[in-house]
């Protein structure tokens, strides 16, 4: 019975795993689309959340399971709430994605407004806090778990600078920039979003490591390695 | 000790009331603020951010003691694992309301582009929304809960014909006007988010009540009343 139990848990963590690099590879795959305005990728990215919301919610049924017959305490319940909650992040991360993939569907129709550059940049900090926020929730490292918090801020600092030049160098400099401008500046929203779920995920780990609610509490988080 | 367990449930359910009302106020505050850009309203509605963020908390405690030292069953263990995920998209719902007060505080240097009808007229769909789903929840009604997921289309209509508003009879006609239209732009995909984590929970209720999973399935939709 224990055994099995541990191989149930095991499970748990195989797919939060496997929506985590799902939610990954949709993060990189929309951006190259955006990147080359192919519209077909972003389809495809649009069309691969579907895997995404079989695996939410064969989480939350795995997970409520697990609490109903298991009837498990101490640090097997934390690890089994915060799967539910981590499920719930990834499924907004990737959705999150299919908001950027749709822009790409929306852009398509016309060249890019400029080479991207700082787009690139936050989507790679988005699969950067997403992959170590995962990372931390499989080693239970609660500072690894701070330290991905610490990089949000980088994310808001490069949404803030691509939001200023579009709008300034781009919209109110010419007004038929306006339909190619706007999906960019909120392609930036949609990543910059992708980050504070991470953050979130990041929370909840250091909240299974430590049993410290860190959310809205800055002074119960650890020192970042 | 069964009696003091139902006080346990009942304190939760009244935190997710106390969450959902101060969230329906932070909405309807927010878009007074930003009809008469009042920047010290709006600044209001983001300090006010605090008690939610601190009821979050409280409920996620609440809702882990009471998993870990009651051991509860069935329903009463769908209860409880759903006021975990109610009370999360009560949070970002929350501080998606301070989304649409920072716009007003960004936005308050200048008159505004024009009267809001459609900004006013989303913000009402999304506190009905929130106070209909919440209600849901306390009747333990699926029915109900199914009638707010059919609204959030209204929601994602509002919100594009204000998005195309903006940008073809503002941005596009008036360069000057790029400053004062996106803030606008952005607070109406604010509160079309704030519809669909009213859409989340009401999915949640319907878990809750049927233990059928809703969400990504709408073939396990009961009707609507």
């Amino acid at each position: 019975m224990e055994r099995h139990f541990d191989q149930e848990l095991d499970d748990l963590k195989k797919d939060l795993l496997r929506m985590g690099s799902l939610v990954e590879t949709a993060i990189f795959e929309s951006v190259e689309a955006l990147k080359s305005l192919d519209a077909d990728r972003a389809q495809r990215v649009i069309d691969s959340d579907r895997e995404v919301d079989s695996l939410e919610n064969a989480i939350d049924e795995k997970t409520l399971d697990l609490l109903v017959l298991r009837q498990p305490v101490a640090s097997d319940m934390r690890f089994i709430a915060m799967a539910m909650k981590i499920a719930t992040d990834l499924e907004r991360m990737a959705d999150l994605a299919v908001d950027v993939a749709q822009r790409v569907v929306d852009l398509a129709v016309a060249p890019l407004l400029k080479p991207l550059i700082d787009i690139p940049q936050l989507a790679l900090v988005a699969q950067r806090m997403t992959r170590g926020a995962l990372d931390a929730f499989v080693a239970k490292d609660a500072e690894q778990a701070a330290a991905i918090i610490l990089r949000d801020q980088e994310a808001d600092l490069l949404r803030n600078a691509i939001q200023q030049e579009l709008m300034e160098d781009f919209m109110m400099k010419d007004p038929a920039s306006v339909p190619r401008a706007v999906p960019l500046l909120l392609v930036a929203r949609h990543l910059e979003r992708i980050c504070d779920h991470a953050t979130n995920i990041a929370e909840n780990v250091i909240y299974m490591v430590n049993a410290k609610v860190v959310k809205h509490r800055p002074e119960n988080l650890p020192p970042s390695s």
